[in-house]
């Protein structure tokens, strides 16, 4: 038998009104009531009934995360954590993908599917920054990634220029005189594509050196395959390659691939960092240095972000940084 | 202004509800009334609400997928396929993790988010026999994976023992005489483990061997460190051995790294196959040899029954098995 509130109301001696005040954690309720609300709570194993409270507060308790695609590594994990850190606030998460494609980002946004969340996570690809009318939406939104700056609404963002810097520093530190970056999208100015090339670039002037041309791997996509791909592209221009920076630990694999099968050994021919730190990374031939930039801590963040905003925030729109970390394995172990 | 089903009537000069037997495809409408009412539409921009639409229909237009692990890549590779497969049905999938935990697995059979879904597609792995009671629920259900069978409802599944036949014998044709066996459930009659090591001793016995068990590395998680552990294991009891059949392709690049880390080649001197073909084995060093259990059919099958259900369907319950396809690749090449 299903017990209602009615019945913790009789018992509790109150009246129904006030076992949902209790339930719903409402402040201005006197300590004795609360406790005899609590004790007939617990003693008829009341539950509460998650989906009628939220439709009484017009709200669906759940929340929508739109990312590119869910088969690419990075975006599973972000996926994984987002569900976590969601269902730590009893709230449910809306998976969608959008493959990268405007006219599915505007729909995620505008779509009928947008009634059955409270809020959305929103992690764009193809939008640029004519876009920020599309993000002028009517229900609490906080963006994820590199795409969309100054929208006005909450983002959540990784530390790209700094992290990529880092990376491309430690194969000079290591000795790298000749270092690749995989992943470049040619005449971008913004995206994870500008700003971690920005920082790569940064690494190696800070080296004294001049940045090659030929250096720079095109790969529009970043996944194993335009990886291969763009390693294959900078080896056959001729440069010397003694360190490769990829953009991310995708394309890095692919990279991998190609320079085992060119008979160049890493690290001791070639040392190889990415950027993501998936799991991935662990059981590369051989594992793979990369940045991890805080997924964990984006994951919660953007939650918090998005649960403030259902609760009424009007505070201004923040961008929060989350903090990265270089992680050495053997690709770029000292010979 | 947002236009109305009561606009288009008045436009169309019929009544609302005929424009709701257009809108909603019913029979019987004359074709001249369905070509006024879809001039009127065309001429208005009249946009279906599709959650009233789905309210008064009772029906969310979601579905539910319940996996394990998003971050493993045969699950997220699995929720990208069922998401398009979804899409293409008009549907919204919810998807949801249960760690493979047997209160998690409940949890989501019972729990309040199943008000938000017209049905559901469960890959359960915590479960066993004496749980089909709790698979006894009031809505539409399709069961996925190996873990629960004769419940009494669809069941859309892969060929695991043939599958697992085919890999192995894959090895001995290729000259294998020790073929270790990564992924051991001991003591476990179903589920995916038991199937395959069963397509793998069919294999072994077929070509006129007998099993060695100190060839079975045991391995509760199917991931790359478990496989790892197991491959280690193996090699340690000092058995020769000259070809691996992982369970699945995480435990083949587990056992990958451990094979590398003992200075042994692959194929030269051990050859590798796993199972599931997810998109890591083209990337692997080097490339893995793998069974491909039709994914893609197996989230079109799935949904396909789920939606039958739905609108109604009570033919008995079907069990579809997938078409699988060996997928040769360096790892297990001829030396």
């Amino acid at each position: 038998m299903v017990v209602t509130m009615q019945d913790v109301a009789a018992r509790a001696g109150v009246s129904v009104k006030t076992v949902s005040n209790v339930v719903n954690d409402y402040p201005y309720i006197r300590p004795a009531t609360r406790a005899r609300v609590e004790e007939a709570i617990a003693a008829l194993g009341y539950q509460v009934n998650v989906a009628a409270r939220n439709l009484r507060q017009g709200r669906t308790g759940m929340i929508g995360l739109a990312l590119p695609e869910l088969r690419v590594p990075y975006f599973a994990e972000l996926a994984d954590s987002v569900m976590r850190a969601a269902e730590a606030q009893g709230l449910v998460l809306l998976i969608e993908q959008t493959g990268s494609v405007g006219e599915h980002e505007a729909e995620v946004l505008h779509g009928p599917r947008r009634r059955f969340t409270d809020g959305l996570l929103f992690s764009p690809v193809a939008m640029d920054p004519r876009d920020h009318p599309e993000l002028d939406v009517d229900y609490p939104l906080v963006l994820l990634g590199e795409r969309v700056f100054d929208a006005g609404v909450d983002h959540v963002t990784m530390a790209n220029v700094e992290g990529a810097r880092a990376a491309t520093s430690h194969l000079v530190e290591r000795g790298c005189r000749h270092i690749a970056v995989i992943g470049v999208h040619p005449g971008e100015a913004m995206g994870s594509a500008a700003l971690r090339f920005d920082g790569y670039l940064q690494a190696v002037r800070a080296a004294g050196r001049e940045f090659n041309p030929r250096h720079a791997g095109v790969a529009q996509r970043w996944v194993r395959s335009t990886g291969a791909v763009a390693m294959a592209q900078v080896l056959d221009s001729g440069v010397p390659v003694d360190g490769v920076f990829a953009m991310n630990d995708a394309l890095a694999l692919g990279a991998l691939h190609v320079l085992h099968s060119r008979g160049l050994r890493v690290p001791d021919d070639v040392a190889v960092i990415g950027f993501d730190n998936i799991d991935d990374t662990e059981y590369s031939e051989p594992p793979l240095s990369s940045i991890d930039p805080g997924r964990e801590q984006i994951a919660d963040q953007a939650v918090g972000l998005l649960v403030a905003r259902i609760a009424g925030s009007t505070a201004p729109p923040r961008q929060v940084v989350a903090d990265f970390a270089l992680v050495e394995r053997e690709s770029t172990a000292p010979v």
